[in-house]
């Protein structure tokens, strides 16, 4: 039995060190190896922040060739693995389907330890496997590469069958970009752990992307559009809002253990928003923000709360045309390149992540039932 | 940033508080619930102890009729299980497949919180799901469920297509009994991760497959055999183990980190080995287990060395017939036992688990490469 206190949920406990991002709580910043978000938005590629993410510098220029090349020749699926994947059964929930999408791409291809090509690969090549499966589902055929689009115009292209006018593949690219990466949260987490016992890099996506199913990781955006749904109208917002906390009901899309300011990418999301979203939707959207911050800090308040990335990032994902049951599965697409990157920081300098837990059960010595001791 | 000092692979933080196992590893003590592993083993099925582990009490009597029905009922697929889980593609190493196999298996049925019959599901199918893929990759037709064999013997049956004497019967009940639960190895944390955001068990057990996965957690009792293949002789031992160490070679089935002395599942299975395995390989791993041991007391003079559970469990899943590929699979089948205690105790008070990490890469403010910042 282990002395020290418990930290529930390893809140403040430090796993070790990381030279991937630093998510700063209190002051409401996020960076990627020193890139603030905010310099990112604007001025990055996706396929940049992967080179920066995976290969630990910001290319110049941007976005770097060579890497577009690699992911471009990488999201093409060979026939085998067309075969693979085809046979996840139709009609399954996307992100259901995308964790056995990943779990049948892998094999002794992805043995431990991960590399950048087995990183490169799994960000190229979730999007075409979820796209494929989307489309055989809703019995249409996959689309042809289009090698003159990047990958998050390619992601749009591959889901609709239409070229997205550029305002909305940037749009989704500044999502994908924001998305990327965050320290270690749960998913992230998860994956490490996998890892850490020499596992491979599929097992270690494939448990990422079960963490980021429960909707107290990325499972919520789409929640946030059914609740946009059910207020209807600006002037329904705050009754709505008192109705559902009166019921002990959650607000989604509000609040982040990491941060007790403004989420950068929240404050991000909703400039982006109101240049590309229905103007009616962006109403209620602003509507809901107003009356469920009034609501939730009249209700905590010592609590700081604010909206969270999930809030306008639902509004942006409706406004460029995804169907919210890709939500999470799109905040996967994105993460990728995160995984990959933690994936090789935890192989480079590898311990097995075990913590202890304090024993509270019968003390030992008890005696079966039956048992002749 | 965070400023207290990192505690690298969570070595001594304690998670928070379980009542499922005591892991004393200083004292070689095992128990669930109270009941110490040298009291199960002699006495209890594996039916006892998965009621003892889901539903926290000690059956009486063992075999519980009530539990032991409930887990019978359940190991039957119905018609469009199979049709999901004969969509995995043959010739998949088996726990690859078997990532897949229960990946597919997942759907709304499993939303959370995860509950007594999800768990009850998930420990009488897995070896169904496991042992069908098995027989289809062979060519082989699944067999038809026998209602008069438990739940280990009925695996052996589904995998051999005969019935086990009850000697073989009995030891892989044995090893399956050892191996239900270990408190809060790397597989189960990744579960209870999993779980922690509110994701469903099948995601969760997903991701405990693919850390189990990994050599160093439940990984490596196969190359325990491959190392006594090439050993070949009890009298080559003391050479090959040097030869091996001498390459800087890892010696498969050695050390534990939880424990400072003897595991006393190594002990027992010792034990059971010496009962059932063909004599010249009990000669051939017991001169390893000698010239090992001594051999890594030399080299690590004030490490604490010995056997772990891979070594003899080696051993004794060779004696009841099974092939090494499958061994870190029925390694899976125990554990999902504890696997479902382990998300039921983590969902009854949940909290979302995130650590912190110390942040060592570029200060932030850096210009992006064609930034007009």
């Amino acid at each position: 039995m282990s002395a020290p206190a418990a930290a529930k949920g390893l809140e403040h406990v430090v796993l070790g060190d990381s030279a991937i991002a630093l998510v700063a709580g209190e002051t409401g910043g996020l960076s990627y190896r020193g890139y603030d978000i905010n310099e990112l938005v604007p001025n990055a590629t996706y396929e940049g922040v992967v080179q920066l993410l995976l290969q630990g510098d910001a290319p110049s220029p941007d976005p770097p060739e060579r890497l577009s090349a690699e992911l471009h020749r990488r999201r093409v699926l060979d026939a085998s693995t067309t075969k693979l994947v085809d046979a996840v059964p139709l009609g399954l929930p996307p992100l259901e389907a995308l964790r056995s999408l990943l779990s049948l791409l892998g094999g002794p291809a992805w043995s431990y330890p991960p590399t950048q090509d087995q990183a490169l690969d799994l960000v190229a090549k979730t999007p075409t496997l979820l796209a494929r499966y989307v489309r055989r589902s809703a019995g249409q055929a996959a689309l042809p590469d289009r090698p003159d689009l990047d990958h998050a115009a390619h992601y749009l292209y591959l889901l609709t069958g239409e070229v997205p006018v550029p305002a909305k593949a940037r749009a989704l690219e500044q999502y994908l970009v924001m998305l990327a990466d965050h320290g270690m949260n749960a998913s992230t987490f998860a994956l490490r752990i996998v890892i850490s016992t020499e596992s491979d890099l599929i097992s270690a996506a494939v448990a990422a992307v079960g963490a980021l199913k429960g909707p107290a990781h990325g499972g919520a955006p789409a929640k946030v559009s059914d609740m946009l749904d059910g207020v209807g109208a600006p002037e329904n917002a705050e009754a709505w809002v008192a109705s559902a906390l009166g019921r002990h009901e959650r607000l989604y899309g509000f609040g982040h253990r990491a941060y007790k300011t403004e989420d950068p990418r929240a404050v991000q999301l909703k400039r982006i928003a109101k240049t590309i979203a229905d103007p009616q939707r962006l109403a209620v959207a602003e509507a809901v923000e107003t009356a469920g911050v009034a609501a939730l800090r009249r209700a905590h308040p010592n609590a700081r709360l604010f909206l969270n990335v999930e809030f306008y990032g639902a509004v942006v994902l409706e406004a460029v045309g995804l169907p919210r049951e890709l939500f999470t599965p799109t905040f996967a697409v994105a993460r990728t390149a995160g995984w990959g990157a933690h994936a090789l920081e935890q192989s480079s300098d590898n311990r097995l992540i075990r913590p202890d837990v304090r024993y509270i059960g019968p003390a030992p010595g008890r005696l079966w039932p039956g048992s002749s001791s």
